[in-house]
């Protein structure tokens, strides 16, 4: 731009941001409405906020910098305001919940859906622009509103045709701070005593997966060498603290170990009438695991408080049928505790998928949340309580894609070929005759010359059928119907031995263009259906 | 934010910009949905760009200072590039069409619709961020893609309920330079010649509207005091030049009073079989518009360039039986003038409101668009034809309204209230219950104790039952259904007898509790619908 001598701008996205075609909406899109769906039902309702918020009300200004920090993307105003995009939904949230208390109903279910910004450096698949899409309830103390998130959550999955493919795991921050407590490593009467030994914990747990208990073990202690020779400082925890807080995770551990199996001989008896919810409430995981937690915690009056709203959040959700096959608990869990205040979930697909380097994993996390009592807070003084989750969209339709599960219609137009520009009224009557009938259709609108290209734009367009009408044809009163599907398969195997009688194309009376045109359509999902 | 005292930040949305609850999002997402629809079975195809765009591909730098224009939100990233919300759909697409020129279909048909910002003075009913819903056909040189958007707009106004409300007008700039050019105020080989006079003259036919026949001639002639005194300097053209001027927009005018007469008729006999379409081609008023155009233009070769364009874009719509009650040639239509290539329309809504003073007027203008065959070429040099429309959608969400046209689910969840907290449980298994038949539920998740504040509650989110299980019909086995919406219509109007029979809450058997929502859920549509 400086550069005046330059005649021509680039024409390029902005770094770290990229245009969706097509399929690619409509599948986003077929998703987010049956997530809706869902919303809707359990009396959430949608909210849209504007993009733009004043850096005051996100809440991410640094006061010794005279610019906003580099999460986000901001200017300022004429009047010297700075202005900025929303990062996530939460924060806009908070604001809309204070500017307008005196006006929502309280408890207030929102959801909410759109992109989100974030300054960072792009990266493969790491986008500065992405969809979220959350739902909140604010103004609910009670766990039972962090019940029905995970209720509805798991509800989302289901109706996405995950089931089986998915569990939401809960933990209770409390619980963490009680076996903490317990351990001696938490003093209630002086939070800020043992603050970096607890950080050094928590990054450890967050470890688990890769390091191991060995590993989580020595981090807790003395510290740990890793493969490079790098050492990493311990918390400095005696044996038995460590094996307190190993014995919290591992409660989880066996607990996740025994989900498959247990859940499968539950839903095996509830189906056969074996047993009764009641007789069942019993050798329920997430009862077994309550008990565990109880003993770790001690006279914690924190960690106590924790297990009991584990304890409430579990019995409402096995009484709606949410048993541990779907709704587990799982200690192991600690996302963004420096945030929530309270019961925190994430939710992970248990399919595996191959990794970049040809590994099988687990798909993962796809949405995550919790409970902040404090976000709206900062702008009223009073707390107000608040619980929600938000999921990653790009991720879940990742996995929807993976599962061969995405919807939307990705299926091109009938094309209606142009032979004769001088007739070109008449194409344009067969089009919306199609159109009339419920059929995408379009003429071609291109330079008719060469009826090469048309067909190769059909092509392009993933177009089902191509409609071919010359004077001779018109004359006679007919259109030729070029089935570009089954004419694609053909050319591609052209031993295949059934369709050799099929023509890939046929001539029919202009008059039955529609039906002919519905005919080969439903012919093609036949042959779609049984592969 | 300077003011470090200060404790807590403002609730606020910036200035200019608003957030959408409930009802208002779901009713604008229906009719995109609808919208979509459409132009999907038109062959369109979804685009989603990002809202950032680089300020030099958006185009809107002024170089000769060191930020970018006010029209639009700018900052400089780390790299001192400087980047842009979008301000419109079209320059994005522009940039899309020049930068995927090699993968994308040609002719490319896409859609779009989503936000765009503009840094503006906000001010009553005007926001800085609102949301657009634009078509385009990019690659196709031929009016027939311009007919396409056209009847394609008409489908949109069909589709959303507005038919015999709406009028596509359609004009070609070419024909207004060909008059131009008759009146000689035009001279084909010295474009800039008269320059300033064609200024004036465009300004005036703008406000026939206001100023009638005699103000525009007298804005083309010496010039016209308004009724403040004030003298605004007109064109300078002779009587026999403005004379043209004049007749080339009656012409129009005639046109736009035939209308609705001859619309009546026509159709009449057309669903009579009174006349074919062929014989009926002679008295359409746009081909005796056309006829009247070509005698205005008269030598000049860009006129009747223009009015050939016209005339095919008329057959082209005659023969898909989009008459002119649906799509009007209209030459005073001169919108955007300077930016728009040949043919330009303007969709109307012409069913009566009453503005803000009393006054009844035509709702007016709710999309626009054109040919615009310049953009694409800013990029690569070479030009690219295209044309699209784009759809105020607050505008024609607005008419809806007016209308009463509005979809979208408005109503509230059935609220199963919670007489007692030790039973949560249950309640939460009866909205469960409820969701699984479809029934959008929810349990009152506030504070239990004062009930008069769940109904209050119940109320505000327009629930239309209320579920009432206290221990007493607990150990009945029975809950109490309360119909809020019969309710409210009793306590507004006491006296209506044929309501005083009816109960407005029932006790019903637990067991039979979705049966016995559905029915009275199923009462209260057929009593909205009976008014």
């Amino acid at each position: 731009m400086s550069d005046k001598k330059s005649p021509r701008p680039k024409a390029e996205t902005p770094k770290g941001f990229r245009d969706y075609f097509g399929p690619e909406v409509t599948a986003r899109k077929a998703m987010l409405d049956r997530i809706a769906a869902v919303y809707h039902r359990y009396g959430f309702d949608p909210l849209e906020t504007s993009a733009v918020e004043t850096v005051e009300a996100l809440g991410k200004f640094l006061p010794d910098v005279d610019r906003p920090n580099e999460g986000v993307f901001a200017w300022q105003d004429e009047d010297k305001d700075w202005l900025a995009l929303r990062y996530d939904l939460t924060a806009p949230l908070a604001r809309v919940a204070a500017q307008y208390r005196n006006d929502l109903p309280s408890p207030y279910r929102r959801y909410a859906m759109g992109p989100v910004w974030r300054n960072e450096k792009p990266g493969p698949g790491r986008f500065r622009q992405f969809y979220q899409c959350d739902a909140d309830t604010v103004g609910a103390a009670s766990v039972a509103a962090d019940a029905e998130i995970c209720a509805m959550l798991a509800d989302v999955f289901e109706e996405l045709g995950l089931g089986g493919d998915y569990v939401v795991k809960i933990n209770n921050r409390k619980v963490l701070n009680g076996v903490m407590e317990a351990a001696g490593v938490l003093d209630p009467s002086d939070p800020t005593k043992f603050e970096a030994e607890r950080g050094i914990v928590l990054r450890a747990i967050d470890k688990l997966d890769r390091l191991g208990e060995d590993g989580v073990r020595a981090l807790m202690g003395a510290g740990r060498k890793d493969e490079s020779g790098d050492f990493t400082k311990g918390a400095g925890l005696s044996e038995a603290q460590a094996e307190l807080i190993i014995q919290f995770l591992k409660a989880g551990q066996a607990h996740v170990a025994a989900r498959q199996a247990r859940a499968a001989i539950q839903n095996e008896q509830l189906a056969n009438g074996v047993v009764s919810r009641a007789t069942f409430a019993g050798p329920n995981p997430n009862f077994t695991v309550l008990a565990t937690l109880r003993g770790l915690v001690g006279g914690s009056k924190v960690g106590q408080e924790g297990v009991d709203e584990l304890q409430e959040m579990a019995e409402l959700l096995f009484a709606q049928r949410y048993y541990s096959d779907r709704i587990l608990i799982d200690p192991s869990v600690v996302r963004g505790l420096g945030y929530y205040t309270g019961p925190v979930f994430e939710a992970e697909l248990t399919f595996q998928i191959t990794d970049e380097k040809g590994r099988p994993r687990n798909f993962g996390s796809v949405a995550g949340g919790g409970r902040y009592d404090d976000l709206v807070k900062r702008f009223t003084g009073q707390s107000v309580p608040a619980t929600g989750v938000s999921i990653g969209v790009d991720r879940l339709l990742a996995a929807l894609n993976a599962k061969g599960r995405v919807q939307g219609d990705a299926t091109g137009p009938v094309v209606v070929t142009v032979m004769d520009r001088e007739r070109m009224a008449e194409y344009q009557r067969m089009v919306g005759e199609l159109r009339r009938a419920g059929i995408r259709a379009e003429v071609y609108l291109g330079n008719p010359k060469n009826f090469g290209n048309q067909l190769k734009y059909a092509d392009k367009r993933r177009s089902p059928v191509a409609v071919i009408q010359g004077s001779q044809e018109a004359e006679r009163g007919v259109v030729i119907l070029k089935d570009l599907i089954l004419g694609a398969q053909i050319a591609q195997d052209a031993t295949l031995e059934e369709w050799k009688g099929r023509p890939a194309q046929i001539e029919v009376p202009v008059a039955d263009l529609v039906k002919e045109v519905e005919k080969i359509r439903l012919a093609q999902q036949v042959r779609d259906l049984l592969g």
